[in-house]
């Protein structure tokens, strides 16, 4: 049984990755982190018997002991905070670390595992987005696979399976479109938070969602695969195929197109994640062709979808510019989670603090963080005078 | 330069393979074989300057010195007949023969070439049609690649590039539908010659135009299936997506899907087929997702189309029975394109004919040829009492 790590256990990750892992049979969790709800953890602590966990906050520890208790259960070792995620990162026992948590908060343990050698099935986008080079770098150094969890992604590294770098002409990031794909530039300024949330495919975290309806999230994915898979912005392109059937594909040099389908349920992806490079039998409905009928393609529109091309922006700046752009758009999509600002509003944010940002080159974990937290502060003045101006 | 042979050069796999050399400027042609149009095949020896030719017939060679005389040329070494096909498929200076010629007559000369261990570009699907075992023994033996170059097959190669062939579940064949796709039975049963060869996306042949037009292409890649990649019937699927740009699938274990994509222009296959494993840029427009807009996908309907199934049925039969399938086919379908029977005539004459057959084990060549000329033979009789009954 080889041992494995979760990062962000009690989200939709964590819980997938734990169906997977009970489906396989082949994994033994060693370490659980969590953020919230405390009793879906005491659950899976009772079911999984990690060796550790970790709670991101006191008060979390202390309601995660009350569920113990309650349920009759002796607790693992119990830590909490940056601290104890950087413990179920880099746990001896762990060989696989399964990044799963959102934001920022999976950036330093999930560098912490790739340091430690593990193999990362990374689902925090966030980590190569804000410090690609740092984490490439890491893993060049330790040996550590970084096996992509995002589907996309997970695709891509499904097509170039058999494939030379050289011969790869670029690579093509399905986008679903999201909820507002077929929706004018007025109606999407004026979406509720639930016309948002409504994604029409994917069931995800709230968060990933909202970047789904702006296609942040496919710019998010375009920075990523550059650090995954070494290809630069213009050999990454995006193509909104509202089906969510082809999770993406590859160009060879000869014109030949290399595509990833499947069903649209991430435990595939985890579980590719897992078991590569063998492929087992998995827990989910196969694709049903005769079910598929039509699949369709289209090019995006930066126009509606302004924060797709800021984040090519970002990439083409380079160093610390995609980290601003990844904590300006925490912040905005916060504060729209929240009610405070328009779904408009979030491209607006974003645009203005990456112009007052001066991009420079990541050569620490400190000047990334930095460069996350100066955006963060500047996100939030424009938010206060964004939401004093509504 | 490494040296080609082109079985087949004045047809449009030879043609084409012609175009694909010129543009790869790596190959050299060392021997060319035709069967008609000698002022095409002059006009191509005088480009290509091969070390010999071969012609079909000597009423053909004749004419072919007529050609060349009046172009001014000094002819090559010319042979004719079976006996120069071969020598053209076994030159000592070729280490990759394309066949592409159609129907039986390719078969032996494609077994020497594969014996003789070159890389075979595959054309002439009624090789392994006939005769799987035997070639497929005979490639092992001699340690001859066989590459195909049906725009199918070469995606299924394509797709299995990265994987393990324990982790494949099926394959799946794409097929067009041809031009009665969305026809009724009454429509395909009164269907003209012309209607039959107007096929929607691919330029190909008389036979194999007819063949995609009652589904028998898709049955005998079915059949050729087997033999390239070692799945059974009930692991290869196939079906009808219209468009053809989806070229083939397999889906793996896991319930992944890799699909190759790329344009309805068989240089792609021909070129990838010589330049593997390299794949090298090429001469043809990329697959233009802005023009793709929609891709559909819908189940075969064996009742419309019955040489789907009897093609199954000849698989499922194995040794000779595909053989037989075969020879039969070539039969009916001559006598359509000659306006001898009806295209739903075609099956019915296949089917009599195999339900005469007792399949044998393929034990030699003797066997399947024999099997060939028996089938040929019944369907003839079969034709003369459809046509008199007509």
């Amino acid at each position: 049984m080889k041992g494995i790590s979760i990062l962000g256990s009690t989200g939709s990750i964590g819980c997938n990755t734990l169906e997977v892992i009970e489906h396989l049979n082949e994994f033994r969790v060693v370490a659980l982190a969590a953020g919230r709800n405390m009793r879906r953890f005491a659950g899976q602590i009772v079911k999984f018997r990690p060796e550790m966990v970790s709670c991101e906050s006191e008060e979390g520890a202390a309601e995660l002991l009350r569920e113990l208790y309650a349920l009759g259960e002796t607790p693992p070792r119990i830590e909490t905070g940056a601290a104890g995620l950087v413990t179920a990162a880099t746990h001896g026992d762990a060989e696989t670390v399964v990044s799963g948590t959102v934001g920022a908060v999976g950036f330093v343990p999930t560098l912490r595992a790739i340091e430690a050698g593990k193999r990362v099935a990374l689902a925090n986008k966030e980590t190569l987005v804000m410090a690609g080079e740092l984490m490439t770098a890491a893993a060049a150094k330790s040996g550590a696979e970084i096996l992509p969890v995002d589907s996309e992604h997970n695709a891509i590294h499904q097509c170039l399976r058999g494939e030379t770098r050289d011969e790869v002409k670029r690579l093509i990031l399905t986008a679903s479109g999201g909820p507002f794909r077929t929706k004018s530039k007025a109606e999407i300024e004026n979406a509720t938070r639930e016309e948002a949330l409504n994604h029409p495919n994917w069931k995800m975290g709230d968060k990933i969602t909202i970047d789904s309806a702006t296609l942040m999230n496919k710019g998010l994915e375009v920075i990523e695969a550059k650090w995954l898979f070494g290809f630069d912005a213009d050999q990454i392109a995006v193509i909104v195929h509202p089906q969510s059937v082809v999770h993406s594909m590859i160009e060879m040099v000869d014109g030949s197109i290399i595509a990833q389908l499947g069903v649209t349920d991430m435990k595939h992806a985890i579980q590719y994640a897992l078991t590569y490079p063998a492929r087992k039998s998995n827990c989910q409905e196969p694709l049903d062709f005769k079910r598929l009928s039509e699949l369709n393609f289209e090019e995006p529109d930066v126009d509606r979808f302004p924060c797709l091309g800021l984040a090519y922006e970002a990439l083409k700046s380079g160093g610390t510019m995609p980290a601003v752009l990844n904590a300006a758009n925490e912040v905005a999509v916060q504060a729209f989670l929240e009610g405070k600002i328009r779904l408009s509003e979030i491209p607006k944010i974003i645009e203005a603090v990456m112009a007052e940002h001066e991009s420079q080159t990541v050569t620490s974990l400190e000047t990334v963080l930095e460069s996350d937290n100066w955006a963060r502060s500047r996100a939030i003045m424009k938010l206060g005078k964004t939401a004093s101006a509504n």
